[in-house]
């Protein structure tokens, strides 16, 4: 432990910071799962109150949770930027945007009363769903998933890239073989259609009726049937790659100084800010 | 066989047991295969009753069928219960209280009468068709599919878990643009729509009609196309590994003691309560 | 060549067998190549018979066409009697009563006439396409089909019967939900509205109204959207075994006794009746 | 450097060619970029112009972007014949009729003033995302997925043949149980109908009514469900094959004589006609 800065680690911010950002210890944890609870009652609350018979009903007692809720994710928006020492850093990252927006709903509610713009900010709460991923993060098949994701995601482009090409071509033949009278009112609408169709969807509120039309459409459905196993190949063959490498094993730490996650088990400083992260020995002590 | 504990292997709960609950013998066999026909005339008779115009035809037919099934049901029921030794065993597992819900319709529709309730009561009987699992679970594939299942189950809870947040987020925005005049009249609607897009299932029953609407629809309907591809990359990969890993045979041997199956071919105790198994060598004897 | 019963290699009736049941000679593909042209005319024949404007214009020409297909039909199916040395071995096959059923449905219009069971007779000819089949035979990439189907048999049924049970049990979830005024009239018809929707069809013709069974319906989706994994897992580690197996050469002779084919280049008799083969070097020389 | 017909490396030619041709320049990256947006908004025209609303607002901005297009095209359509050695190769081939049919329109507009054909006509300027393709190449991923779809193509042909065969059979069933009051009208359309519900799109605009007709359908959903399996086995496996090999690296060079593409990184000469590339070592220095 060569470093020379020496960090207070039994301050009320740092026993704070290990609360909110870390998951191994078991109040981290309590804290986590108190969360996750709070966001899901939330996030169906905010469901509900779009029902309009319950919303008539249950109006008073939605309100009240939603102050509940409301106060506690200021504090808890409060305290991020209090215990990391770059809160800059927090703020403008993507959880901290997200944290930010899906805390303001209900006092926005206050300026912007009888405003249109109300039923938009309301739903803006439903942003809260993101910070369940930040807890799903902890999770390691979650990273799994993301990184076969992000792995794939040239491969995932293309793909998407042919698949629009295919549905602008063969939507604009619909529109002239079809014609306004079947629902194929204009090209736009028409590649909407092809979309639907080659991605096996098939709503069914436009559909071909001429010969010609349905002939097309059974060539864009096989197509679409077909095709469909370009990205499985694509995913199936990146998990089988990531199967053979060694997964390096991470923690759940955040670092103190610029919130940065995903640390190797063992390592003693940020990857991203170089500053010193608390050794899991204190934890366990 | 340095087991104390003698078992009188010719008694008639033995040879019961063996009936019953083994299919390496010719009676174990034929056991099963009445009980699956039975299950399968059961099911269809439940299935049937429902359309009015055969249940007004043939309803003294069903009736009578039904009594004979369910007093089998009964008969072997109360058999299980006698020749396993721990019947608490066997009366709270899974099968047991499968068993129990399906052979008792008949005789609460006689307590039940004129009741509200008799239609669901009476539906119970569908669940015998879990008993065929009992059966098939004897065939290696069965255990193989469920084992790659099991094995992957915390990827797919993650995976449907990214699946819901997508569909809440854009059910949210379809509800935000569509407004009510298209179907989409709250928020649990919007998601609800947006789970049969994602899913490729499309109804159709609600369809987005504004341009913004459907451009929505076509980003979602492509992620859906691109994602199913997900799974099926898992339980893909899941199925390699499992074909790499030498499969222990499993015989179709349960404790006469627990209930327990799954033992081990040339497994002499039960890995669950340590009780004698009856030894391969009897049965061909 | 021990083998003591003499062949006349240069006889008319060896010489159509190579016709008919060969591919490899020039003869032999010519006429699978005119047997597939005219198949798949008399297959489009029939289709367009069926749709009333075009039948009431082109009667005539269909009529004449079809006299034209049957009669070659006709030769074809004698040539293949007589060529073979155990007609009944070719007769009561698979293919030969394809052969057979696919060559009357004419013949049977003169002694049915204005019966109402012409119209199914007349469709017949369509099992036509199964003849198809016998030619892409040779193709080796469908017998590659063919041998994963097969191989994956048991653990399709498997995967197939788990998808019933949950339609069923689904279904009758529905029906107790739904009630008759969304059109779950009956079980039967819940449970082909389950199988519709865990398939991820999604016709729509049916479709839930209440909040309950628009939750379970997307508890149904989820599921089908997460199984349809199953299948494919399955199919694609049985081509990636069978890539690393090393494939048997096959050719595309028949034996002239018995009619099997499928035999290993370089087989000198028939692995079924044990009948002398044609020689590749005759084919050459 | 033995090729003993030199070439004169800084005419004007020449570097026209590297900046149409090659993707490797600075200067040929900005052409494709410029290129890449042109056609994008060539593209969004096309398909705003048959939005009646659209096109009444906005006809003259439209009308002088598409002008400004159609010239920036026609000069780079001219541009590629002049820069290229043996023009007809050029011409002759699919891009080069691509580059032409979606330049022509606006010219042909004003031949066919009033004329019916028109918005045929117009829609052949969509043609132009194919265009696109051509840049894509460059990137590695597209070459593999086309490579995956080409080496695949047997099998993908057998399978759609195979589903072709399926639906034909169940389509006809579906005509001779269904009759002509719920859709099933002739055989064409019941095979349509097959073929919607096979490759899971399922419209809904056609579906069965009699129970025997359900029941049929439901054997084709699964049937439908479970196979679609088999696409993806295929390229799935062909991938990972794909993935063992060793990839060759190939650059974005197009010959200067013949204007093929896909010279493998250091080649000097074209594999297709023999003629000198321009080496790398002129690109750097």
């Amino acid at each position: 432990m060569k470093h020379n800065k020496p960090t207070d680690k039994n301050s009320w911010r740092h026993k704070l910071h290990e609360v909110i950002y870390e998951a191994d210890t078991p109040m981290g944890k309590l804290f986590d799962i108190i969360l996750l609870i709070l966001i899901l009652i939330s996030v169906i609350i905010v469901m509900l109150e779009s029902v309009k018979s319950i919303d008539l009903q249950y109006h008073r007692v939605f309100y009240v949770i939603e102050w509940i809720i409301t106060i506690f994710f200021t504090i808890e928006y409060i305290s991020r930027i209090i215990t990391v020492k770059k809160p800059k850093h927090y703020i403008f990252s993507f959880y901290g945007i997200i944290d930010f927006l899906s805390t303001i709903p209900l006092y926005l509610s206050f300026i912007l009363i009888g405003s249109n713009y109300l039923l938009t900010v309301r739903a803006l709460r439903l942003l809260r769903v993101f910070r369940i991923l930040k807890i799903t993060r902890y999770i390691g098949e979650g990273n799994k998933l993301q990184k076969a994701l992000i792995e794939s995601r040239v491969k995932i482009f293309i793909f998407i890239f042919a698949v629009l090409i295919v549905a602008i071509i063969a939507g604009t033949l619909m529109y002239l073989i079809e014609g306004e009278d079947s629902g194929f009112n204009s090209i736009p609408v028409s590649v909407y259609w092809c979309i639907v169709t080659l991605t096996t969807v098939g709503f069914g509120d436009i559909a071909p009726v001429t010969a010609t039309g349905q002939f097309l459409a059974t060539v864009i459905m096989i197509l679409g049937y077909g095709v469909i196993a370009v990205p499985t190949g694509i995913i199936g063959a990146q998990y089988v790659r990531m199967d053979r490498e060694d997964p390096v094993q991470l923690n759940t730490q955040s670092c103190r100084n610029c919130g940065a996650t995903g640390h190797k088990d063992g390592a003693e400083f940020c990857y991203n800010c170089g500053y010193e992260l608390s050794p899991p020995k204190d934890i366990e002590a």
